[in-house]
C-alpha cells in the first residue's frame, strides 16, 4: 500500500499508474512504496491551486487583504517551529534515504538553514521591500511585484531539507510572494518530503491558508511533467537537477511562455595561480580535498574542475591531494542512479583523453560509492575537447587542467560554459596581481559568483548571495536561487496602476 | 546603389543576398534601396561586438573603470543632443517614411521622447541604482547586475525614433547597462533608422567609444534572424514586434539558453461599467475614439477590446462612438503590410461571427489605409470562440464585446490572454464599487497595467510604469521595456562577489 498524495489539504490515495520506492544507499535495502501520479492528479493538482489561488485574489481583493503578507509569514513561521519540533525524525529518515550524516550535516546544518530559510522568508514577507513598490506621485502611476500564480518546484536529491520542494528556497520565495505551491518530491527522499509535507500542511490549517495552498505528489510520468510546467493555470516553475531532465520541462515551459527557473549543472572551475602556490600549498591542498570529497561531492557548488599553471609547484600539488584523495575513505552516494551518473560521468572523461591520478572506479565504500577520483588533462586536450571534458562528475570526483602558461589557462576559461562559481586562488602580497588582472574578467563572464581564495562549496543565505549564473549552469543569468530577498522576485509579476484610485490601491503603493 | 552598414565603426557596403526599398505611405512610392545582409555581415557584426566588449572587460578591467558607465552616460547625452540639432531632417525622413505627421507627433512628441530617454538612460547609468549594488560585510559577499555582453535590438515599425532599434528604449537600457548594440532596423523605416545611426556613431567617436560599439543592419534572411539570437556570443535580444516574427525568435533563443524580451501582441481591454456611461458617456466615447483612432490606431496600447455591459446606455454609447468613426478621416497605415494584416484580422473576426457596426474594409483616405472599423460580438459569442476573437487587429479598429450581465463580462475577462494593459472605467462617486471588485482582481492578473477612467495609449516614461504583461503580450511577466531603471536590468546578469580583495571590487561594492 503506497503512501498517500497531498491535494486540496487532505492525504488521500494517488491516482496511480505505479509505484516506486527509495533506497536506502548504505545498505541498499528499498524503503517505504510510494505512488507515480496519474494526469488526474497533476490536474486536481493544477486545478485546486489555481482556484485556492483565485479565491484569494478574487473573492477577497480588499486591497488591505491582498497584498497583506502576514498570513503567508505566519505559514513560514510556524513551519519552521514544527520542523524543529520534529528535529530528530525529520533528519533520521533524511538520513536513510540519502546517507547524508545525521550529525552535524543534517540535523545541525541543513535542518537549521532550512528553518532559517523559511524565516528569512517570512521577514521579507512582512516586510514587503522584496516587491520593489515604486510611486510616481506626479504622474499617479504606481508599481510592485506581485504573486505570479501557483509555483510547481521541482526539488534536487542532494539537499533533501534546504533545497526540499516543500521546504526549500524555491518552497519559502514562492509562498512569501504569495502563491500556491504544488510540490513534486524528489524521487530519492519522498519519506523526508512526506515528514515535511505534513508539518507544511498543519501549520497551513493552524494559521488558516487555503485549503490546498501547499500540495505534494511524489512522482509523474515525464510527459505529466513536461505538461504540468505548462499549463495554462500554472504562474512559474522552479526546478533543480539535472541538465537532461530540466532541459526538456524548460522546452515545454518555453513553448507555453511559462517562466521557469532552472539551476542544472555546474563545474565550479577553480584556478590556482603560482604564486599562491609558493605562499601556501599545503592549505590550499587541504581545503580543496576537504571542499571536493565533502558529501561525497555532492553539491552543485563541488570544484570539479581544478585549472593549474605547469610547474614542480603543481606536481607536488597534485602529489599532496593524490595522497589526502587515496587516504580519505569514499563517501556513500545519494543512490544508485548517481554512483551509474559518476561512474558514466568519469568514463565519459576518460575517454575524452584525461588520465587517471587517483580513483577512477566504482568504489569499495559502504553501499553506493565510487572511488575518490582525480583525473588529468592538459590545456592542450582540454582546448581541442572542451564539450567532453566538462561533462558533469556529480559526486567525489574533479579534473585537474594543468595550462602551459598564463595565456593557456586564459584560452581555457574563454572555453568555460556558465558555471554557478568560479574561484582564483592568488599571492597574498601581489604575485599573482597581473595574471589575476588576465583571468578574472573573463572568469567573471561565465560565473554567478566569483570567488577570490576560498572554495565554492559553501552557499551562504545571504542578501548579497548570487546562486546562479550563466546558462546552462541555469536559464536565466539575473536570477538567484539562494539569497532573500532577491530569489523572491523569480516567483512574481510587475503590476503596475495607473490612475487607480487611492482606496483601490495596494497599501504600500498609497501615498 | 544600396546604403551602406555600419559595421566596426565605419560605414561599409553590405554583402547582400539582395535589396529592399520602403515606401512613402501616402504616395506609395518606392524609397532609397537598402541591403538584405548575409550572415556573413551578422557574424562580421558578432565578432566586432563581442571583441569590443571583452576589450573592455579583458583589457581594461581595472575595478575603476570597468563599472564607471562615464563613457556610456556621455554617448547617451551626445547622442541626444545630436538627434536634437538634426531634428527636422529626421522628423521629415520619418514622416515620409512612415506617415506619421510631423508636427506634433514626430517632431514635438516622439522626438522629444526619444532624447529623454536616451538622458534618463545616461543619468541611471551614471547614479548606479539600477545595479541593484548590495553589501553584506559580515559575510563579505558583495553583488549587483553587470552587463550581459553584445545586445541585438529589433525595433518595431509604430515608433520610428522612440522605439528605434537604434535610439530607442532597448538602446538606450542596453547602453546603459554597458552593453554593444547591433540594431537590426525595422524595414519600413530604414532612412529614419540611417539617419539616427550616422548620430549614433559621431557620438560614439567622440566620447571614444570602442569601434563598432554600436552597429546596424536594416535586413537579415529570417533563418540568420534566428541564428543572430542564439549565437553564444550573444547577450541577450530586445523584440518588439509581430507576435509570429517574435515566437521564432524566442524559440531560437530559448533553445540557446540566451535571454530574449519580447513584446509581442496586446489588444487592451477596456471595461466600461454603467455607472461611468451613466455619468459621462460622452467623454468616456470621445476618449475612446480618440485613443482608437489616433495615429490610425497603431499602438500597442490601442484599446483594441472594448468590454460593456447590455443595456441602453450601452447603445446610446456605440451609437456616438460609430458617429465618430464615421466622420474621422481614416488615417494612412504605415506600409502596405500593416493594411494587409490589419484587413485580414478584421476579416478573421467577421469570421468568427463578430459584426460590423462600422468600417469594416480597406479605406479611402490617403495612401494605405483602412476604414475606421467597430465589430460587435455578444458574451456568449466572445466565450465560444475566445481566440479568434482575441485576434490583434492592429491599427483603427476595435471589436466590441456586449455581455449580458457582469458574471458573463466576469467570464470574457477570464478569458483573456495576456496583454500589456487592461482598464476599467467606474461611476466616480462608487456606483460600480461593488462591479469593480469582481474585475479587477481578474483583469490585474492578465494584464503588465491596470488602469482607471484613463485610455491607455499614453505610456508614460516614469520609473513606475510597466511596459509589459503576462505571455504573449511579452516572453516574461518580470520585466518592463518602459520606465528607467527597471528596463535596464533586462540587459544584465547579477555578479556575485564572494570574499574578492578589497581593491578588485568594483568601486560601488566597497565598504
Amino acid at each position: 500500500m503506497s503512501q498517500p498524495i497531498l491535494i486540496a489539504g487532505r492525504w488521500r490515495p494517488a491516482r496511480a499508474s505505479g509505484t516506486f520506492r527509495a533506497e536506502n544507499p548504505v545498505s541498499r535495502e528499498p524503503l517505504d512504496e510510494f505512488p507515480v501520479s496519474t494526469w488526474e492528479d497533476c490536474d486536481e493538482a493544477l486545478r485546486v491551486a489555481s482556484e485556492a489561488f483565485h479565491a484569494r485574489w478574487v473573492n477577497d481583493w480588499s486591497p488591505e487583504k491582498r497584498h497583506d503578507a502576514g498570513a503567508f509569514a505566519a505559514f513560514l513561521d510556524e513551519y519552521a517551529a514544527r520542523i524543529e519540533a520534529r528535529k530528530s525524525e525529520i533528519a533520521e529518515t533524511a538520513h536513510r534515504e540519502t546517507a547524508l550524516p545525521i550529525s552535524p550535516r543534517l540535523a545541525d546544518n541543513e535542518l537549521p538553514r532550512t528553518t532559517n530559510q523559511l524565516r528569512q522568508a517570512a521577514a521579507a514577507a512582512r516586510d514587503g521591500a522584496w516587491a520593489l513598490p515604486t510611486i510616481d506621485k506626479q504622474n499617479n502611476i504606481r508599481s510592485l511585484y506581485g504573486p505570479i500564480g501557483p509555483v510547481i518546484v521541482f526539488g534536487p536529491n542532494n539537499f533533501p531539507l534546504a533545497f526540499n520542494s516543500i521546504a526549500g528556497g524555491d518552497f519559502a520565495a514562492a509562498i512569501a510572494t504569495g502563491n500556491p505551491v504544488i510540490a513534486k518530491a524528489n524521487t530519492s527522499h519522498p519519506g523526508t518530503t512526506m515528514l515535511l509535507a505534513q508539518e507544511a500542511q498543519a501549520a497551513a490549517e493552524k494559521v488558516g491558508l487555503a485549503p490546498g495552498w501547499i500540495q505534494l505528489l511524489y512522482r509523474t510520468g515525464h510527459e505529466d511533467g513536461e505538461r504540468l510546467v505548462s499549463d495554462p493555470r500554472l504562474g512559474a516553475t522552479g526546478y533543480t537537477g539535472s541538465r537532461a531532465a530540466g532541459l526538456k520541462l524548460k522546452a515545454a515551459a518555453d513553448k507555453a511562455g511559462k517562466p521557469i527557473y532552472l539551476e542544472l549543472s555546474s563545474i565550479n572551475p577553480v584556478v590556482i595561480l603560482p604564486g599562491a602556490l609558493a605562499e601556501r600549498l599545503d592549505d590550499i591542498a587541504g581545503q580543496f580535498a576537504t571542499s571536493c570529497l565533502m558529501g561525497a561531492g555532492q553539491f552543485c557548488t563541488n570544484p570539479g574542475l581544478l585549472i593549474l599553471l605547469a610547474g614542480e609547484a603543481t606536481e607536488r600539488f597534485l602529489e599532496t591531494i593524490v595522497a589526502k584523495f587515496k587516504a580519505a575513505t569514499p563517501g556513500t552516494l545519494l543512490s544508485a542512479n548517481v554512483a551509474k551518473s559518476l561512474a558514466h560521468g568519469v568514463s565519459m572523461l576518460i575517454r575524452a583523453g584525461a588520465h587517471t591520478l587517483v580513483g577512477g572506479k566504482p568504489g569499495t565504500g559502504s553501499g553506493y560509492c565510487h572511488a575518490n577520483t582525480l583525473l588529468r588533462a592538459s590545456g592542450q586536450q582540454f582546448l581541442e575537447a572542451p564539450e567532453a571534458l566538462q561533462t558533469e562528475m556529480f559526486g567525489n570526483a574533479s579534473l585537474v587542467v594543468v595550462a602551459e602558461d598564463l595565456d593557456e589557462a586564459c584560452r581555457v576559461v574563454e572555453q568555460l560554459e556558465g558555471n554557478l562559481t568560479g574561484c582564483i586562488y592568488s599571492h597574498a602580497a601581489g604575485a599573482d596581481d597581473a595574471a589575476y588582472a588576465q583571468l578574472a574578467p573573463r572568469l567573471r563572464l561565465k560565473v554567478g559568483r566569483l570567488l577570490n581564495d576560498k572554495m565554492p562549496t559553501g552557499v551562504a543565505v545571504s542578501p548579497a548571495m548570487n546562486h546562479g549564473g550563466p546558462y546552462p549552469a541555469t536559464g536565466h543569468p539575473g536570477f538567484t536561487a539562494v539569497g532573500i530577498p532577491a530569489s523572491l522576485r523569480r516567483f512574481a509579476m510587475l503590476q503596475c496602476y495607473d490612475n487607480v484610485r487611492a482606496n483601490r490601491l495596494p497599501p504600500q503603493l498609497r501615498d
